[in-house]
């Protein structure tokens, strides 16, 4: 990116950021603010200064740059300190989330946050004020930039279909049971240990994550009301290493698929396991990774295609919102962001 | 996408616009205009007006609901038209087009424009001023929307790597070539046939087409300025069938692919015929689909994946555009877009 910045000009004021939460994303957010301020500055037209991180645990180690000065045991402080631009949320669940997104919004700060349970339940609450700036890039599809390209690339078209491989995990857990015949609990072991999967991952495998994530970007592509509680939801609990290799032998992969169709009268949400033809190409996306076809009817057919999850993806995500609302507070003070 | 309209405030003014060009994709980009008010309104938070058309010919018969009072022959007086808020330049070559666009600019005019020849050869001129807002999605990839995600979703990490099949035209000659054997020139017939190829197709041929929109991803990714004499260029005019029909007997298809490379010392941009092994996802794509890989630091590789070329698939590019371009207008006058 060009900066916008001219020497003979002020520095500009910098655009400052508190971030709530520093586990697996956070701590890479944290690190990407702290480690490479000169690209954000360029990208951003003034410098991006991370200010307060609020955490869970004082006490807990934290991986170099972050010092203990940044850090704060108080959420809700960070979310409504003046001194703070923009609150980036990392944390996940419903509460405190809310609430210090609700008070930073009242506030007239601007969110970023990954949080696609929140967005799916309270998002209309969250985004109804027009003149809050939300930005929630990383909550759906990893580092795969879907939203944005619903919402800004797609603005001028009709999206008619939307479907695809959303959550990492349990294609995760399904790839691995195909390529090794291992049970469930086999592969779920594996897929915690390498970060993919939480302690407890029933949201991921009773299809919770996949409905929320349906539902947010059923939001953006069709513009209508939606709540996770609309979405047809069958989770991957009841597919067993017989049932695996017996579709083999036929042909077929379990996938868990995620599907948002509008017709003219409904929408209809769905997330359940498929038995997809080993030549599609929704049987070729492995382990973590996500997959989005998105039919629009000039556009066509379009596909994304990306890490679904991890910290460096989910990380790269919220760094690009972090740009991405700090260039608008920029343009705001009448500094235009460059245009290449 | 909710409407940011209100029952009870005044209508907002319009937002018009004024289009160069009603050839293969100007006429759908009309059509779209005027045949989808209503949604085209609710996206952007005021009326979307097409005020007049610039055609090289008047007499010529036009496509309904295109009337012949919107029609012009003198596209500088639509580009600098007081009634003109959005200019989209969609005539392609350097003359007039580049005297048109710099008049709106000066005018203080949105240019939407989906010419890769005039941003490869003059965008620095176009872009250098910062407070232009010049939207060209429509120049690269058809209707994938990959300089958005490069300039947006990819501004918090680092793009390293920049590779793809950007030449819809081509790739369907090569296609056709591989999968019937037939002679280049046969393949070119069809590709005209089908609307693929102008009438010269030398630029797509000599690579020149491909030069350019890698000069313009490179610029928007890297942020640094290059033009297309910097891209190493190979054609795909000395390939013919022996040739095709010989690396597919060994495992292989002839691909032209693009690539943008950056390294902490210099940039490296190519355009050349490749031969990929049959299983290679770049060998998948098939006619006039483009596809571009992008490797990011944080990110990993995102793909992106659909039509690179044809009326409907780059119109729904400079659609998103438009409706862009009047969001930010709208918003400088104080009426937010939505943020869904």
């Amino acid at each position: 990116m060009q900066a916008a910045l001219h020497a003979e000009e002020p520095a500009p004021r910098p655009v400052t950021i508190g971030l709530l939460g520093c586990g697996v994303v956070g701590s890479r957010v944290a690190r990407g603010l702290l480690e490479e301020p000169r690209r954000h500055a360029e990208a951003v037209g003034a410098p991006l200064v991370l200010k307060r991180i609020a955490v869970r645990r004082l006490a807990k180690p934290r991986p170099s740059p972050i010092t203990r000065d940044l850090l704060s045991d108080d959420p809700l402080g960070v979310a409504i300190d003046p001194d703070v631009d923009v609150v980036v949320e990392v944390m996940g669940g419903i509460r405190p989330a809310l609430d210090c997104l609700r008070a930073a919004l009242a506030d007239n700060k601007s969110v970023v946050t990954a949080n696609k349970e929140l967005l799916a339940r309270h998002g209309d609450e969250l985004l109804g004020n027009l003149e809050a700036e939300v930005f929630f890039e990383a909550s759906v599809g990893g580092a795969i930039p879907i939203l944005r390209v619903l919402r800004e690339s797609c603005a001028g078209d009709y999206v008619e279909n939307i479907t695809g491989i959303l959550n990492g995990t349990n294609n995760f857990v399904l790839s691995l049971m195909t390529s090794s015949g291992c049970s469930q609990e086999e592969a779920l072991v594996e897929a915690r240990r390498r970060g993919y999967a939480e302690a407890d991952p029933s949201a991921d495998i009773q299809g919770f994550d996949a409905a929320a994530k349906v539902a947010v970007l059923a939001r953006v592509a069709f513009g209508v009301p939606v709540t996770m509680d609309q979405v047809e939801r069958e989770g991957i609990a009841g597919i067993g290493p017989n049932d695996v290799s017996d579709a083999l032998r036929r042909g077929y992969v379990y996938k868990f698929v995620a599907t948002a169709r509008r017709t003219s009268e409904r929408v209809d949400l769905r997330v359940h396991p498929e038995l997809v033809p080993l030549g599609d190409p929704l049987a070729r996306i492995e382990g973590a990774e996500n997959i989005v076809f998105v039919d629009a009817r000039r556009a066509g057919r379009l596909s994304f295609h990306g890490a679904g999850a991890g910290g460096d993806p989910t990380a790269a995500a919220v760094l690009g919102d972090i740009v991405d609302a700090a260039r608008r507070r920029v343009a705001r003070r009448g500094r235009l962001r460059p245009c290449w």
